[in-house]
């Protein structure tokens, strides 16, 4: 059976009362302690994924595959984790896919990085820059972790002063001055190719913009996503009470050629 | 050049000043009418992409390569569009990506089904459910148009009687009665498999995260995604005055294996 | 009987069926033509509010008594109708109630000054500066026709020269520039009175605090608020589709007093 | 001088740096202790609102008039505060203003209440309904306080049993079943008169709105009301990461005359 639980592999548990979910890897012999009892990883070990379990203290679990949102939140985070609800209107927008050319600044913590990469894969690549060199390395831990770095080139340079890369389907900037990278990126991109920036305040979004009307984009357009959870309950429906208001803005624009 | 404009191809010619998008398909000596003025694609053909050129009354527009939105907007349309964002959502929070197997129903016009199909390419596939023969048309057209038809198995039947396909990766459904394939969805997909519903009211909501619960799913959560254009000037930025204010709820969960 | 229907009233002729709204003057012997039927108004006159009757085409209306939105919206409008809801905001965080005296700037329509004049009545007072005579004379017409004008004093004047009222309770700007107001409105405020401003965009609502924190004031708070319908059905209860996504922001302080 | 601060008078004292209020009652020869130092209350009397002073550990505060939300959070609460931005749109709505008879249920914490009596002050006069006693009796106490209590006369009854008042001008319900109020709602309202509700699930508003139909009512709408905080900062402008995103949903509804 190809869904089985296997040693080696990370996996949720996920206690459904308390909503609660472990990342863990599986390891023979091993014991994990947690808050809600004591779990066994062999009993885990050849069960098909979606299978349900109990800890020693007789927590009812499953062991479900991490997704990617799963695993970010283990990531490093020298720097702030991207929404996945702003990852996905950006991944959609600029129609990145399997086989796209990606230029990325700044890796951060990696987590659009890791969004991208999973999108690329297995036939595109992502080139993402960061100045830093201790940010990098933690972002190439995660990555790896994760099995995407193969679909990853990491670049310890500033941005600021050039991208190396020609003919790239897309420039995904998540930085406090996008503008300083707007004509580079206008060099990297391919005719018609896409360029989106992420940025949480209004007067870099003003910035930016204006930056990408005088360096030869157009099509451009800015979007703020807001997503509210909905708790349902028989006879008892309602949004949340609690949301996340703002996260940040994202621009997309299109290269034109100058002639 | 890889990326120059040529004869078959659909593109968009993009007019800046009125933000005005018209899709048309490169012929040989052809002109096209538009009310900005008369376009002869001879002028274009061999130009790269993200070129301008005039029409005879002198308008200057850009050939852009049309995205998945571009497309949608040209599908002849028995039913609904989803909306991008929507798609974004299910998509990214469902992991669909290159090499999944995903099951949907119902097909309408097609524009789910395609974003899907344009993120399980090369090696996944689409199994897509529509009970009426005509609609199942209308969609294979959209979907040869475009080039996704490749990735995806039209069904013509009805889905409330069971899906044929098992251990997939995951079900989505846009259906006006989605806790009637709830049970089926939970035969088809694999342990730990993905499941997501798209529904316009509450009750609907309510009536699938139910099913759902007594049907073997788990980490069940509903979310409405809002999204709102930034009008971005010198001075004078400001949110869009007018929005979507609500397209629909989208449900995730995920199957358990009964034992 | 009180509540009965008199003539020289206006009164609201409410079509449920079409959800249609007309604004009409009860005058006797008088017939209105609509493209819902022709009403004679002698048959409404002597009838309770909340009564119902129908037009010669046999559609049913009810007659009410029209509220300051449903006022509003006749207005003559040199100028932009504030919305209810900012409206709302703007009254209740500065506490204007029964006898509050209160300066306002511009005037416009008028629509915000008779939101402002009903809630200070019967003790308080309203004046609104306004630089245009020809706005201020159809202001004037509006607001004598829902009865408010004895509540309002409408000054033709600069209101970037100066306020001549002191000790005022509250001071309320809607206008393209609130920062040249703002050292006038410090001075006509007494200590710890409340300034509220208007408007639509983020680079206005920045100049704005940015001169509030310089010129005396203190607990500056800005907001921005979002109404969206329901469309409540049974089994079918869902958020409305069109919503306006944004009219203005509006930002509060309190006057300090220097030492 | 009217506007100094006098024993006996509540006021708020404001941090400016922390964003911090601290509501205290001026008596002679008082002193505070805050965690942000101590104050000596004699400092403060005669002084003008709006006028700053320090804590003995040289923390700056400016003394404030403290606004009905100020004294809200005072309240003791036995049951949920109603937010401002609710009560703003359910006073707007329905036009209750300086002389509206009111009918409330249920009385809760007085939040609501207080609302209401604030706006119909000095002639109209709020009834309010509430079936437990020791929860009349705190919002008694927290009226009399903020010393609304002679426009209110609270009532100890079943409300669902009926509303003794005629004639009224608007009944307001903020009750876990509104529907089994609305009859006697449309009995105590007078013809035309305004129906407001406020409820946190969508399964309530449907039930709310069919009983209206049902009853006697027309002119129904319901709404949310979402408010967002923007944080300025020069060259920093963005909305705040966090935010209420639900609260309830308000439906409005204006009497008709059965014929």
């Amino acid at each position: 059976m190809q869904n089985e639980i296997k040693t080696g592999e990370r996996v949720i548990l996920f206690f459904p009362k308390k909503r609660k979910k472990i990342l863990v890897e599986i390891e023979a012999d091993k014991e994990i302690h947690t808050h809600l009892g004591i779990i066994r990883l062999n009993d885990l070990i050849g069960k098909e994924y979606g299978s349900s379990a109990k800890s020693n203290s007789n927590k009812k679990f499953f062991v479900l595959k991490p997704d990617l949102s799963d695993h970010l939140l283990k990531f490093r985070r020298p720097t702030q984790v991207l929404y996945l609800k702003d990852a996905a209107l950006i991944i959609l927008q600029t129609g990145i896919c399997s086989g796209s050319i990606v230029v990325e600044a700044g890796t951060g913590s990696g987590s659009l990085t890791s969004f991208l990469a999973y999108y690329v894969k297995p036939d595109g690549k992502v080139y993402s820059y960061e100045l830093k060199e201790e940010i990098l390395r933690a972002a190439k831990k995660n990555l790896a972790q994760i099995g995407l770095d193969d679909y990853v080139e990491l670049i310890c340079a500033d941005v600021t002063e050039g991208i190396r890369e020609t003919d790239v389907d897309a420039v995904i900037l998540d930085l406090a001055s996008p503008w300083d990278v707007i004509p580079h990126a206008h060099r990297s991109l391919k005719g018609g190719g896409l360029f989106a920036s992420f940025s949480p305040t209004y007067n870099q979004v003003e910035k930016t913009v204006l930056s990408l009307l005088k360096n030869g984009f157009t099509d451009i357009k800015t979007f703020e996503c807001m997503l509210r959870e909905i708790k349902v309950e028989e006879g008892s429906t309602r949004p949340a009470t609690r949301m996340i208001g703002h996260t940040g803005f994202v621009t997309f624009a299109k290269k034109i050629i100058f002639e």
